[in-house]
């Protein structure tokens, strides 16, 4: 299976008043790792887009557990992978860890959705395609 | 059980390409819900924190589902509780609606946390006083 | 000429380590005050981009001084009008109190902007509709 | 003068339902660059902050142009330096770039800062050590 490790660095930016990274922040960071993952699989967000007439992979389901802060200043890497690929979703895992210490874990479920005018939300889901599932393996 | 109904104008600047919101807004706007709420149980997040000495109640796993997506311009409610009190730690539970639709969920889990020089993160957690539940009964 | 009234309640999420409004969060808030402006003069946002066809008001000029910081839990009121009207450009400015003290002001140089394919950008600006300038006077 | 040029990754989480970066998260990349040229100058910012008792370096004016978008998926190039040291506040210079095409520009005044219990907002300016500029010459 594809995996990626990404560095990201801990901006003075992400933390709040407590000096640590305001949780939402998280969830920014593991949304580039996916797309992360994509680009490394051969699948750059503009062309995904383009290429399937894509609006996006939003995210249906998430949860995340944090073990211990990160700082400002710190680097803090993250592993992401895909662990399960259905019809037109797909669940991701990701393991943030600062020196080998375990800080925090994601899972998301996200689904492969079109643009549909006529559907109630403006949006559709779609079967992901094969090939693109390929490129994971 | 204490609860809150926050309104929240979704922003331009909370939406992504989709047009619709970047889920980890979603988190910062449960975020603003739970302080609310501690508000209104008298415990403004400034006053809260030099009184008990706290650094702040981090999260330590949290799950959002969400069922449909929330667009710029439109005004979505958040109903938020706490539906469990442990020791040091909470159980609080989001609600969004946008007329009277559930759009999303959440659930939190924080944790009552105290500045400690000695700790390994600088940080530990402490019982939350009964006065302090008391006030969400 | 028509100015907003905007309370902006300062979260703990909008404040950095240093326990103060992280600035870039300043802009998000005047971004979301000329939103608001517009939406009193009659064009909420969705709607405007709609019925102009537009692809936003893009920023193209602005200058924030901040004289005094504000905390997470504070209320702060921020007031907006548009100073100047161009051809397809316009003058914003803001300026962000609390309990009446000046803590910041912002100008904002905005185009009215349209999608455009063909153009470099995949955009081009617009001369701006007499009966839009017209709501704001 | 020492300078920095620093690569940026555009997240779809940066830009707006335009599809184009929003613009507070310019300033956001600007903060990450200001940090960035004086961890490159020897100061990361925690030991920075630890050495000199400092609260930070917070912004008191600034002012962005904008010449052109920037798109998700992109890559940008800022090129920082300190274009002016006053005796408390100096002055910092951006320039970004994609392909070698300045698309903004940023400059910012910034105060070195400290806690002050005494004072009125909990903060005073000091003077920057000279240590601290001679390791920008």
């Amino acid at each position: 299976m594809l995996s990626n490790r990404k560095t990201v660095h801990v901006e003075w930016g992400d933390c709040d008043p407590a000096g640590i990274v305001y949780f939402p922040r998280f969830f920014e960071y593991f949304d580039a790792c996916t797309n992360a993952l994509f680009e490394k699989a051969g699948f750059g967000k503009p062309q995904m887009l383009k290429t399937y007439g894509l609006l996006g992979i939003p995210m249906v389901d998430t949860r995340a557990q944090f073990y211990a802060p990160a700082s400002f200043g710190e680097n803090v890497e993250i592993e992401t992978r895909i662990v399960q690929w259905g019809r037109s979703s797909f669940q991701v895992e990701h393991k943030l860890y600062k020196s080998d210490v375990l800080l925090a874990e994601c899972s998301e479920k996200r689904v492969w959705t079109m643009k549909d005018a006529r559907s109630q939300n403006g949006m559709r889901s779609e079967p992901i395609p094969e090939e693109v599932k390929a490129r994971f393996a």
